[in-house]
């Protein structure tokens, strides 16, 4: 079994589980005790909070830990809008946030800052969404689903001269190396960089005005309710120090595989479009998207050869919404995969990934292949009657009768889909065909498409 | 060394510790994931869930697991209160609950229940509170600091009675057994029973109106925000259920310990008031207060010795102020120690305890003893000026200077000390003196005591 889905959830690392296991028996007591057992306790969370504040680049005495990533997210926001309640209520964040960001962030007035189709923001974009209310931007060091490096330090410095705090959600980039630039306040995950589940932690640089809100708890300086989980926390900073020790060197194999993906995928497989930033991107992901295939089939079909990747598609069990993140890049969220190679994945599972791959991809295309598009001549235009079925048939439906329309001629494809707002322009775009638009219908939308090669 | 301080967090059970161990390897994946390793995290956390439902006495699908006991009372308060937001903000709590309940209930309109002298409430107390938009009933289900045992299933029947929701913070006796009665709301902690910290559980009731607070999150129905703890949930589950298997008999074994330190701590030491319900009460905890002793270095001569316990008094160093239980209950707060015997004390641990306790309160005692009462001749009185002495300062002076005041004669000790409101009235009641009042100083209060014998 290869697992190359690390971004979800990477493996316990070797070091989390041996600091885990001695810290269950020196760690267990309330470390506000006074007590022998207790002083043990609060000497061991000490010692995490100085390694995990060295590995981040802030003071001990900024950082807290939280019961996970998105605890410290949604604290870190809430405190920090509500630190400047004066100011207003006014939010910044990128399109392409993690949800608990923008979970978060629709409690407030939110500006969403869209994206390039590479994924990234541009510091512009942060400048031209800031107002006088603004309360605090929050910006990802790199993307959860496609790998895309954020420009932080950029954006942060727009904010500083602005006087308006930015939070960085370095969920996905804390095990590769600190976050540069002026940031205020920062929030991480241990689960994504191979520490323990339950553990997150949030740093606030001193002078960023902070009110922790819900109700009052002296755990934390104030900013994590609830008993410390005291041998998560050792394990988490303990993996974090030893995951960094060997970033530099995993960085550059993880990067080689990676870019071996990124360049046979499209060769292996056709109609595919590789997604994300080529250059400045985390070097342990790639997301690539197969026309006319369901996501979710495609994940079966790969689960059986003994690969664990996740998909942002539509056709996944927990949602019927494509990606949030590739309907904001614009790009083909239809048969979505995203393979995040995990420290130390060898060489030889990418290959036999490669090597699966297309035949997984063929089976699925060649599943959803049959249906015989509903073709009805109108007035003065193909109509493709989609209505009522799921990504890719809409697609799929679409790239069977557009050799029927002469060069110049239009196609109108009725869906009720979602995905096909999304997937319909991509498929343009990757096809070289003309997408006119979309117009409303009596049930769902027909998309407009002129033939023009 | 002897650990007695289960009550603030348990040793980890053997069992919760192999039960982790193995989930560490099994269960650290995303159990919302289709492949392999999110699958056999899925069937873990439904496992768990089971198997804490049973225990708890309710339905799997009514139960989320928290990231801690204080973040299911935050999370299960807020969520009740909500639900019924067209009937009110007003919520009832005993004086006696954990801090994490008052200070959730603070954000609210709030009457707090009083309780009797043993730390007990009166049902009849929770019906004189009720008000057309009370929201949300809360009682512990024992006491934290004293172990009194609360007539929950009466409280829960008055509420039912009254339409109003009652949640029961079990905390303290969930390893010991379910909780009787129409409870609508119960959380707990796993760590208190021997499970791993990091893990709270919160169930609520088919049927009564729950809304979560805070940012969407779809994890745990919606109730627990971020990653599933899985790996520490599989362990509280599996020690909840190891637990309650050796509950009975460990139960009637730790009662005849406690009833020992009970029955011996009057007779070895004096000026000793044992606090508390003599019958209802938990198995493992007892607790007493010690005049003319200060509570921290009580705590230290007892930690010097190789006993690990904690202490109400206001004079240790996380608080100036005594616990407001003690305060609730009206007993004396000075010189105060809660042992809580673990599963699994052994009865020679405690012979030793009670052998040592009488010297280090002598110890104590004798260190406290020295400062002479700056004794004042009034108009009418004697006046004690205890301004600027911290406790148990004042009580020892105006123990000294009783002897000198005639029977029927009163004194008056100006104590600008929090704690001598609470432990002056304590020591008439212990000596049979007559405690006439407070009244106004230029600095602090001043204590009216009337020698009557």
């Amino acid at each position: 079994m290869s697992y190359f889905d690390a971004a979800s959830s990477a493996p316990l690392h070797p070091v989390a589980r041996q600091a885990l296991l001695a810290a269950l028996d020196e760690g267990w007591a309330d470390p506000s005790r006074l007590y022998r057992e207790g002083r043990r306790a609060r000497l061991l969370l000490d010692a995490a909070r100085e390694a995990a504040a060295e590995a981040v680049g802030c003071r001990p005495d900024e950082l807290v830990f939280t019961s996970s990533g998105t605890q410290a997210v949604h604290a870190g926001i809430a405190g920090a809008v509500a630190g400047r309640r004066r100011v207003g209520r006014h939010l910044i964040v990128s399109a392409v946030e993690h949800s608990s960001v923008l979970h978060s962030a629709e409690l407030f007035d939110v500006t969403e800052v869209p994206v390039r189709r590479t994924g990234a923001v541009s510091p512009q974009a942060y400048v031209d969404a800031l107002r006088p209310d603004t309360a605090l931007a929050c910006l990802q060091s790199a993307n959860h689903e496609v790998g895309t490096v954020q420009p932080v330090g950029a954006v942060a410095e727009v904010c500083r001269e602005a006087g308006v705090p930015l939070l960085v959600d370095a969920a996905q980039s804390l095990g590769w190396g600190p976050v540069e630039g002026p940031w205020s306040l920062l929030t991480g995950s241990a689960h994504k960089w191979g520490g323990p589940s339950g553990v997150g932690l949030l740093a606030v640089r001193k002078g960023v005005r902070f009110s922790p809100q819900g109700p009052a708890d002296e755990r934390e300086s104030g900013r994590a309710a609830g008993f410390e989980n005291l041998p998560a926390i050792v394990a988490a900073a303990a993996s974090l120090r030893a995951v960094r020790a060997e970033a530099a060197q995993e960085a550059v194999r993880l990067r080689e595989l990676t870019e071996r993906i990124r360049a046979r995928v499209p060769q292996l497989v056709a109609d595919v479009e590789v997604v994300g930033d080529p250059e400045r991107r985390l070097p342990g992901i790639v997301t690539f998207s197969c026309l006319y295939v369901d996501g979710e089939t495609l994940l079966h079909e790969l689960d059986r050869e003994g690969f664990s990747v996740s998909s942002g598609s539509s056709c996944t069990s927990s949602t019927l919404t494509p990606s949030h993140v590739l309907k904001a890049m614009g790009v083909l969220s239809e048969g979505n995969v995203r393979v995040s190679l995990p420290f130390g994945a060898v060489s030889e599972e990418v290959d036999r990934f490669l090597e699966v791959l297309p035949g997984a991809v063929a089976r699925v295309r060649e599943k959803l292949g049959a249906p015989a598009p509903a073709v009805v001549v109108g007035e003065d235009a193909l109509v493709v009657d989609a209505l009522g079925k799921r990504c890719p048939i809409p697609v799929i439906e679409l790239a069977k009768v557009i050799g029927d329309v002469p060069v110049g001629g239009t196609v109108r494809v009725l869906s009720d889909d979602e995905a096909a707002r999304l997937d319909i322009p991509a498929w343009c775009e990757m096809r070289e065909q003309e997408y006119v638009g979309e117009e409303p219908a009596d049930q769902g939308s027909a998309y407009v498409v002129r033939r023009v090669s």
